[in-house]
């Protein structure tokens, strides 16, 4: 009765999981996601430019967020000042919010704290105008998606990011997709600094779109930011600051020496085995599946990354 | 600096979420979800009969399970069957995959494990017929989303459920929605029969619908079930079997004397007030948004439950 591996091995999200039992035997299966990953070419991954990629260190082990100043270039700056000049380091996770986001920041700020002891923001701003969309700009790389959007009139991938698009107001925007991150902020827009930061680790929260500032993708360890106790104080917030858990640094892999810097690459999603995996979801015929879906939606399609190696060099 | 309490409150997801900000001053505001709620009327709440409701006992606190009989009629009675004959007591949450699911089991099916010591399902099936999805039944009581859906011609809320209708297929089904609970299986259609369950953790893994016999939703508890650490093992198994959660007993509802009954209630997803929600979700008017979504996605709407007091006997 070994169907729980069988469920388990059929029905991974994990793009990078074990290879499927689809192979054996059947006609016309679908090819698993490690298949298409192994048969991917060294030209379909790239390596994060060192500049828009964040290292935090927690106290459970790294995260890393790619950043996306293409969308939100003022506040990517705003951040890099930050991580520069370590404004970031000692800082911790604050909030987690069941089926919503896992927020850190200044623990001084909250509830009960003094805050007359936040922490200076040294030479980055206090607020910067809102890039909570950007111009449409048809030069930009956009694999769009076949199967549409409730949100938007177009969705799609620009260079490792989710994205929705409106050539009508001629505006695009990144998407809150499941481990996208963005800027907190208080009721003006121009608030948001990115001393406060957000992961989604739910269900997208896409009425978000075109309201906040998202900044970047957690491209490793989403399981840090995922994985933990929910807060139970209002809006999942610790009520205990021993929850929380400890920031103990974040820099700009370019601030590393190159040695220390992480090796990682993302799949290219303007690439052939990009759009050979998301067919693979859209359409899934293999020995467990009855039904395929025949649509797939933005937020769901995950962004495979890697480990760079001797064999991926 | 409070932007950090305000953005939490503002972009709470939670419908029982602090006061929102709205209210103060500005017109033409959305009302929030704790306003609504506190508005609603004893009426629109419902109690789940206690032959639907499973009292799942973790180490860590307790998560109720709401059966959903008119769509997998065969599947919820073998798990009321396993679960009057005491068969999950003592078995333990073995999987936690990020974004994907949380799935419980006997441990000795696992590889690793003896599987000459699997439990015996005692009087329940081992296989069932699948229950994939039912016939369409207009006489069902359904509450009709207005946005449409990407997987679907008609999506709502049956009873208390997201579901999906196809009527040119004659077919409906409840679908993975956050917090969802199937019954996981081999690839025989008919091989799963509730001793495995899943619960959806992350973003709706709408392509397993219509593949598996979803069984009913969580209506408390969903952190105990989302915040835990991420297995390291091949798809979100645990590697270290020290890492299980231990399930200390499942009862159904109705098996326990009256006064041990969980008293939780549950808003009617045909209700006056559930409307509200939802319009107020889709087109989000306050102090905070500055551009409403004006739609909304089958799985990012809530369905709040509360406790049954003297105030809300």
């Amino acid at each position: 009765m070994s169907y729980r591996r069988h469920f388990a091995a059929v029905l991974g999200a994990c793009l990078l999981a074990l290879p499927a039992l689809a192979a054996t035997g059947k006609q016309a299966t679908t090819p698993s996601a490690s298949q298409l990953l192994a048969a991917s070419q060294p030209a379909e991954w790239r390596t994060p430019d060192p500049r828009n990629l964040l290292v935090m260190q927690l106290s459970t082990g790294r995260v890393l967020i790619e950043l996306a100043p293409d969308f939100t270039p003022q506040h990517v700056a705003n951040i890099r000042t930050l991580a520069h000049e370590h404004y970031y380091d000692g800082l911790a996770i604050v909030r987690v919010q069941d089926n919503f986001v896992t927020q850190w920041d200044d623990p001084a700020g909250d509830d009960g704290g003094d805050k007359a002891k936040l922490r200076s923001l040294g030479t980055a701003h206090v607020t910067l105008a809102p890039e909570f969309t950007r111009p449409f700009d048809a030069k930009l790389p956009f694999t769009r998606l076949p199967d549409g959007d409730m949100y938007a009139p177009e969705v799609g991938f620009t260079a490792g990011f989710p994205v929705a698009r409106n050539r009508a107001a001629r505006q695009e925007w990144l998407t809150h997709c499941y481990g996208m991150v963005g800027v907190g902020r208080d009721n003006p827009p121009d608030s948001g600094n990115g001393s406060a930061l957000y992961a989604v680790i739910g269900q997208a929260p896409r009425r978000l779109d075109r309201n906040l500032a998202v900044v970047g993708r957690v491209i490793e360890g989403m399981p840090l930011l995922s994985g933990l106790p929910r807060g139970h104080g209002p809006l999942g917030f610790y009520a205990t600051p021993a929850h929380r858990t400890v920031i103990e640094s974040v820099r700009l892999a370019a601030d590393l020496p190159p040695a220390q810097r992480p090796a990682v690459q993302v799949l290219r999603t303007d690439s052939p085995t990009f759009a050979a995996l998301i067919e693979a979801q859209r359409n899934r015929h293999d020995a467990f599946y009855t039904v395929p879906a025949g649509h797939i939606d933005l937020c769901s399609i995950d962004i495979p990354a890697r480990e760079t190696t001797a064999a991926n060099p």
